[in-house]
C-alpha cells in the first residue's frame, strides 16, 4: 500500500504527507508554514511563490523526482509572461503536490519575514503588522435574500480568510459599492487587525487585487526635529526617510518654554498643535513623493514623542508637565484615527499608535530607545543616550533599567549655534583640525569628498557648504579642544596664543573660522565663544543625567555606551568622549546607533509583538525624575569643563592627546563659564 | 444565639441577613436589588432613596421596630434642609441596618425602572440606557509612582464600580486635567457601555458631582418630516418633541425622486448628506431649548429611517436602491461617533445608534415600527401600517412576521395637497361635514375649540387657520365621501349636484371649500380635485401593500390593524377605513398607535437590551418586495375607489352609510383616474 507523497518545507523544517494533487498553498497553510497570499490561492498576487528542490536530500530522507510537482500550469504560465516568474520559482498555489518534495520558502514569500537592520548589535525585525492586505469574492446581492453589500463582504472574510468581526467607517461604507461592482464582486481590503482581540477594521477598499501595497509612516516627533520613515507595510522596507524643522520653535527653543507659552497665551496650546499637525502633513505629503506613492496608501502612522510633544500632538494643554508632580494626562500607548488628530494627507481611514510614555519627563521616545536597543536583555550594564533637544537616557541590563531625561536644550541639533543648521546637503557634519598647523578639513552632506581633497568646490557646488549640523558641531568643538585652540575651561585662545590667524576676535572673545565662503557670496563659518558655551551647558546637562542613573544603579562605570541622535545625526564616539557629553568608557565600547528613537518607531509600525512587548517593558522601567534631585544640579555645575572638571577620564586620555592649555587671564573664564551655566 | 437581622427589600421581594451597621445600599447591591447611585455611597446624589416599612409583616414573617435602621445621620439631615428628602424616605447609603426590617424601592430609585407608554396597549420600556452617570474619586498623582491621570482614573472606576476596560478620546484626555484638579480629584463621568463586551467608553467628564443629567434624541428621520424625542437618560422622561420638514424636499419629494437626483447630479448626494445633516443639528438646538438643556449634555441619539434617508444620512450614494436588487450598503444596526454624522450641535464625544435595515426597501424606520408594536409577540394577526411619504407594512404575529414598504407619497403628511402644510399649530387636523347641510367644521392644532365653538375666533387668533395637515386630509376626505360631497369613484360633484355653493368649479372640475379666511388676509381653503387624486394615489398604495402581504400570509381578514403615522399626526381609524387605506376590519379592532417608529426610536434610546432584541427580530421577519411583484399593481390599480373597487367592505358598510352617488359624465372619472394611477 502505497503512502500519500511527502512533503517537507524549508527552512522551517514542516513536513507532512498529502494527497497527490494538493497545492503546495494548501500543504503550507495545513502545516503552519509561514507562506504569504493576498488573493487567498487564485493565482493572481504571486505572493505565495516557492522554490522546489530536486534530487537526493539524505538528510530529510527523500528523493525528489522531476515530477514531483504538477507541471507549469495555464496560471503559471501567463503570470511569467505578464510579469515574469524568477527561474526554479512556481506559484504555490497552482503547482500541485504528485511525489514526495522538498519545497523552500523564500524570505520574500513568508509573511513574518525578517527585516535585517543596519547596526550590527540590533535583531531583526519579524514582520507582523496591524494591517494587511486581503482579496476577496463577495456573493452577488440577491433580492429575495436581501442583506447589506457588507454583510456579504463579512461573510466572505470569514468564509475564505477565517477572519471574523469585521467592521468598517463611513469612508469604507461610501466606496464600498461602486468597489464591488467595479471589481466584479472582487476586491482587495485593507484590514486592521489592531494588538488582537478587538476585531479587525477595513481600513481601505479596492476593486480586484490592489497592486501598489500599504504603507505606514514611522515618526519621531522631536522639540527641534520631526523625522519620519515610510515604509512598505508589506516587508518593512524604508522606501524614503524625510525630516523637518518643527514650527513649534517660534513658540519656543526647548519644551519648558513651549509649556510656559501655552500658560501664559490663551489657545497658545492649540496654536502649538495646529502647527505641528500641520507639519506632519507637509512631512507626510512630502515623503509619500519622494518614495513614489500615492499619500493615499499610507494607512498606519506610529508617533515617538517626548511628553510635552505627545500632549500638544494629541491637543492637550502640557500645563501640568511644567510643575511637579508632572502628571501626564495619559501615560498608555494609544491607538487612535488620523483624523483625531487632522492628519488628512493621509489614508482618511489610518490608524495612529503611539507608544506609551514612561513618565512625566520620560517620554513615549524614551519608550521607542527602550524598543530599539533593548537594555532590558542586555547582559552587560549599557548606558543609551538619545541625544536630542530634550537627552532620553536609559541605563540598565537584564535585571533592571533606570531611566531619565535631561533638557540638554537645541544645541546638540544645529540649533542656538550661530552658524548652526539642521542635518541637510550642505552641512557640514565631519570635521578634523590638525593639532600642528591648526588648520580644518571637513566634508559636508551630500559630498563625499573632504574639503581639502582636489575638486571639492565643484563636487560641493550644488549647495555650497552652508552651515554646521549637529554631528558637525559636536566634532567641531572636540576637534578645536584637541588641537588646544579650546583650553579645558571651553576658552577660545587668540590668534597669538593659539597661534593661527582663524581664531579672530568676537567682541571680548574670539571664534574660529573653519569656513570663509564670503569670496562667493557664501557665509564665513565660525565657531563663536558663545556657541562653545552653549554646547558646553548641553553636554553638562546630558553627563548629569548619564551620571544620576550611574548614581541611583550605584555604579561608577558603565560596560558599554550606546550613543543615539536625531534624524541624520551620526555622532562620533571618541568626540562625543572628548566633549565629556558621556561617561569615560573603553572607546570600543562606545558605538552610535543613529536614530534609535526613528528605530523603535518603524519597529512599533512593522510589528504588533513589538507594542505589546514595549507597553510591557515601560511598566518595568524605574523612572528618576532629574527636575527635583538635588545631586542632578551638582553633577551638571561640575561637569561643564571639557571633558569634565571632576572626572579624570583616564581610558580617554591614556588615547586622545588632550593639551594643557589655558587662554584664561586668570582661570576665571572657566568661573565665568560656570556662572552662565548656573543661570542656564 | 442571635442571628444577623433580616433585610427584605420590595417590590423585588429578595432578602438576606447582614451584620448591624450595614448600610442598605451595601446590602441591596449584595443582594442584586436595582438600587441607583450615582455617587457610589458616599451620600452626595441622594439617588438610593428608600422608603422603610414599620410594624407587623405576617407575609415576610417579620415585625419591624422603629429602631429597625440606624438614626437620621448628618448626611441626611444636610441633604433635607438643602434639597428635601419626601417624607418618611431615607438615603440608603447613609440608614444601616439594626434590625429586621422591609425596605421599599420606590421606582425612581431604580436603574432599571419602567417607563410607562401611553398607548394602552403599548409595554413599558424597562430603563437599561447604553450611558450612564458615575461618580469616582481619583487618586492624586506621584512623581514618584509616575502613572497619567487618565491611568488612575481607570483604576478609580475598577475599584469603586467594578468597571474596566475603559477609553476615553482625545475631547476628554484634552478635559481630563482641569476636571480633575477642579472637581479635588472627584469627578462625575458620562460612561457608555455599549451593548456590552466592547468595554466602556468615557463620553464626557465634570467636576465633582454633575446634576444636570444626561439626555438623548430619538430621531425619526422621514422622507418628509424629521421628528425627534429629548429623553432623559436616568428615568426616560421625554422633555420636548419637535420635529422640522426635511430640506431634501427641494431635490425631490419621494424617495425615487431624490435618488434621481443623486443620479443625474454629481455630487447630488453629498449635497442632500449635507442638508439632512444641518436639519438634524437646527432641530437638536431646538428641541435642547425647548428642553430647557445645555446641547452638550446630549450624549446619545438613535435614528430610524427608510433606506433611502439611512444612506443619505451616512453619506452613502443611495443610488443602488433605485434599481434592482435593491443592495443595501450594509443592513446591520451601526454604533458610530455622531461627529462621523457631522453632528456638532450636540456632545462632541456623543454616539448614535442606527437600527437595522430589514431590506432594501424596508428600513430601519420599519425595524423601529417592529420594535415599538412587537407583531413578533402577537397572539392574533396584525397589520401594522405606518403612515408617512413611503409606509411601512407589517403583518404577522408570533409565528411569522411579513414587511414590505410602499411608496405612497408624501400626500398623507399633508405635502403634494393644495392647502396642505405639516402638522403644526393652526393646521386642521380634525374635520366634520354634515351630510344633511354639507357645513364642515373642523379643529386646528392647537385650540380645544371646534371652528362652530363660540368663542373659536379669538381662541385661534395667535396662529389663525393655515391649513390641512396629513390627519386632517384624510378626515376631509372621508367626511365629503360620507357626506356624498363625492362619489366613490372620486369625483367632487358640482354645487348643484351636492347642494351646496362650498362646491366651486375649479377649471374643468370642483373644489369643496372648508375655511374662508380671506376677508381676514388669511387663506381659503379646498379641498380640490388634484388633491383627491393625490390621497387616491397614496391610499391605493398603501392598501396595496397591505393586500400582497395579506396574499403572502394566505389570509383575506386580519384580526386587527393598527395604524400609526409620522410625529403629530393621529389618524382616525374611521376616516382611514372610509378612505380605504386599509383592509376591511372591525372598527374597535383598528387602532391608533401615533408614531411608532419614533416610539421604537425612544425605545432603543433607552434600552440597550432592546437594541439587541430588534437585531434579533430584523433576522427573523420576512421581507416582500413591491417594486417587482405584479399582484401590488394589479392591487394598487384595483384599489383606486373610495373606499375601495373590489372589495365591498361589509364590515365597515354595516357602520357607516355611504350615499351612493355618481358625479362623472358616464363614470368616464373613474376611468381617467385609474389611467392617472397607472402613469404614477
Amino acid at each position: 500500500m502505497s503512502q500519500d507523497p511527502l512533503v517537507i518545507f524549508t527552512p522551517s523544517g514542516k513536513r507532512g504527507r498529502f494527497p497527490a494533487g494538493t497545492p503546495i498553498l494548501t500543504a503550507a497553510r495545513k502545516l503552519g508554514v509561514d507562506l504569504d497570499s493576498v488573493c487567498g490561492g487564485r493565482g493572481i498576487c504571486s505572493k505565495c511563490q516557492i522554490a522546489p528542490s530536486y534530487g537526493d536530500f539524505p538528510k530529510h530522507g527523500v528523493t525528489v523526482r522531476e515530477d514531483a510537482l504538477s507541471e507549469w500550469n495555464a496560471v503559471e504560465a501567463r503570470y511569467d509572461r505578464v510579469r515574469g516568474l524568477k527561474t526554479g520559482r512556481r506559484l504555490g498555489c497552482q503547482a500541485t503536490v504528485q511525489g514526495d518534495v522538498v519545497i523552500d520558502v523564500p524570505s520574500e514569500s513568508q509573511v513574518h519575514r525578517q527585516v535585517v537592520r543596519k547596526a550590527a548589535s540590533a535583531r531583526p525585525i519579524i514582520m507582523d503588522p496591524a494591517t494587511r492586505l486581503v482579496f476577496v469574492e463577495v456573493d452577488e446581492p440577491d433580492m429575495h435574500e436581501p442583506s447589506g453589500d457588507l454583510e456579504r463582504l463579512r461573510k466572505a472574510l470569514s468564509a475564505q480568510w477565517q477572519i471574523e468581526d469585521v467592521s468598517a467607517g463611513l469612508p469604507i461604507l461610501k466606496k464600498l459599492q461602486p468597489a464591488l461592482r467595479k471589481g466584479k464582486w472582487q476586491v482587495t481590503v485593507a484590514l486592521y487587525m489592531g494588538q488582537g482581540g478587538e476585531g479587525s477594521r477595513i481600513l481601505d477598499i479596492w476593486p480586484g487585487l490592489h497592486e501598489s501595497g500599504i504603507y505606514g509612516l514611522a515618526i519621531d516627533l522631536g522639540s527641534t526635529t520631526i523625522a519620519a520613515h515610510l515604509c512598505d507595510l508589506s516587508d518593512g522596507h524604508v522606501l524614503a526617510s524625510s525630516g523637518l524643522m518643527n514650527p513649534q520653535i517660534r513658540f519656543g527653543e526647548d519644551l519648558m518654554s513651549r509649556v510656559s507659552y501655552a500658560m501664559m497665551n490663551p489657545g497658545g496650546d492649540v496654536e502649538m498643535t495646529t502647527a505641528v499637525r500641520d507639519a506632519i502633513n507637509t512631512l507626510a505629503s512630502e515623503i509619500a513623493e519622494e518614495g513614489g506613492i500615492d499619500p493615499r496608501l499610507i494607512v498606519e502612522t506610529v508617533f515617538v514623542c517626548n511628553p510635552v510633544m505627545h500632549h500638544l500632538l494629541l491637543g492637550i494643554d502640557p500645563v501640568e508637565l511644567g510643575q511637579a508632580p508632572f502628571a501626564l494626562a495619559t501615560s498608555s500607548s494609544m491607538t487612535l484615527p488620523a483624523v483625531a488628530l487632522d492628519l488628512t494627507a493621509i489614508n482618511p481611514e489610518a490608524q495612529v499608535y503611539i507608544l506609551p510614555c514612561i513618565a512625566g519627563h520620560v517620554g513615549a521616545d524614551a519608550a521607542a530607545v527602550a524598543l530599539s536597543e533593548e537594555p532590558n536583555l542586555s547582559e552587560d550594564l549599557v548606558l543609551v543616550v538619545d541625544v536630542g533637544t530634550n537627552a532620553e537616557i536609559l541605563l540598565g541590563n537584564k535585571h533592571k533599567v533606570l531611566a531619565c531625561s535631561s533638557p540638554t536644550g537645541p544645541a546638540f541639533e544645529g540649533a542656538q549655534i550661530s552658524s548652526g543648521q539642521r542635518a541637510a546637503p550642505g552641512a557640514i557634519e565631519r570635521i578634523e583640525i590638525n593639532p600642528e598647523t591648526k588648520e580644518p578639513r571637513f566634508r559636508i552632506i551630500g559630498c563625499d569628498l573632504w574639503s581639502d581633497d582636489p575638486g571639492f568646490a565643484e563636487a560641493s557646488a550644488a549647495t555650497g557648504v552652508t552651515g554646521i549640523c549637529g554631528s558637525g558641531i559636536i566634532e567641531a568643538v572636540a576637534e578645536m579642544r584637541m588641537a588646544g585652540v579650546l583650553d579645558p575651561s571651553g576658552l577660545i585662545g587668540s590668534a597669538e596664543q593659539v597661534g593661527t590667524p582663524r581664531c579672530e576676535p568676537e567682541g571680548r572673545t574670539h571664534a574660529y573660522l573653519i569656513h570663509d565662503g564670503s569670496a562667493d557670496g557664501g557665509p564665513r563659518i565660525t565657531v563663536t565663544q558663545g556657541d562653545i558655551r552653549a554646547i558646553q551647558l548641553a553636554k553638562s546637562a546630558l553627563y548629569a543625567g548619564a551620571r544620576l542613573l550611574m548614581d541611583e544603579m550605584g555604579v561608577d562605570t558603565v560596560d558599554r555606551v550606546t550613543l543615539a541622535g536625531a534624524f541624520g545625526a551620526h555622532i562620533s564616539p571618541k568626540h562625543a568622549m572628548v566633549l565629556g557629553m558621556i561617561p569615560d568608557a573603553p572607546l570600543d565600547k562606545v558605538t552610535s546607533a543613529g536614530n534609535a528613537a526613528g528605530h523603535g518607531a518603524r519597529i512599533a509600525l512593522c510589528s504588533r509583538a513589538a507594542r505589546s512587548r514595549i507597553e510591557q517593558v515601560v511598566g518595568q522601567i524605574h523612572k528618576v525624575e532629574t527636575a527635583v534631585e538635588p545631586k542632578f544640579q551638582e553633577h551638571f555645575v561640575n561637569a561643564s569643563a571639557i571633558p569634565n572638571s571632576v572626572e579624570p577620564f583616564p581610558i580617554l586620555s591614556s588615547v586622545v592627546p588632550l593639551p594643557d592649555v589655558n587662554y584664561g587671564a586668570s582661570g576665571g573664564g572657566g568661573e565665568g563659564g560656570r556662572r552662565r551655566r548656573r543661570r542656564g
